[in-house]
């Protein structure tokens, strides 16, 4: 298993309308992601900035992306949810959400 | 069970060495966390800030906090760790690293 932290910012006066589309996230979404072989998947806000915390149970990460970023229903989520938010400068190439360092971990 | 995701800024020249202690923390530390209920712990870095998910599997978290904070090695690593730390202005009154608001959560 896999464990991921990512970051990204949430812009000013997206709160509301952010959080009431993740207090019902669209059901073929959730059941992609579970598809994709996550599990045990948050995401926290604070101070205009959204952290998600999110564990990989799959054995091919790549092929999961893929069939995740290929998937009409989370496409039409993702052109609702990035409006309102505005990636890290400091992402890496390819990133939206921008991929932490795991700096400690006790199971 | 109950998750938490907690937020706080780490101050510039910290890193290498935040994240070296976090690399090897004290067993006497580790099993404090563990006495006190706490589960799947992580931090997380990027951009000076630091992020932690952990699980709180016991039934009196107060109780608990109470014991962690009363502990004397637990003390004395907080005390090299804090040093380090930046809290954010806008925690609540009692915070140190700051509570964030669950916006999201799948099992």
């Amino acid at each position: 298993m896999q464990r991921f932290g990512m970051m990204i910012r949430l812009k000013a006066g997206s709160a509301s309308t952010y959080k009431r589309y993740h207090a019902a996230v669209w059901p073929e979404v959730l059941d992609k992601i579970l598809e994709c072989n996550i599990r045990n998947y948050s995401i926290y806000f604070k101070d205009d900035l959204l952290f998600s915390y999110f564990e990989y149970h799959g054995c091919d990460l790549k092929s999961d992306w893929k069939k995740m970023d290929s998937h009409a229903k989370t496409q039409e989520w993702w052109a609702v949810m990035q409006p309102m938010q505005e990636p890290l400068p400091k992402r890496k190439e390819g990133e939206w959400w921008a991929e932490m360092e795991e700096v400690f971990h006790l199971d």
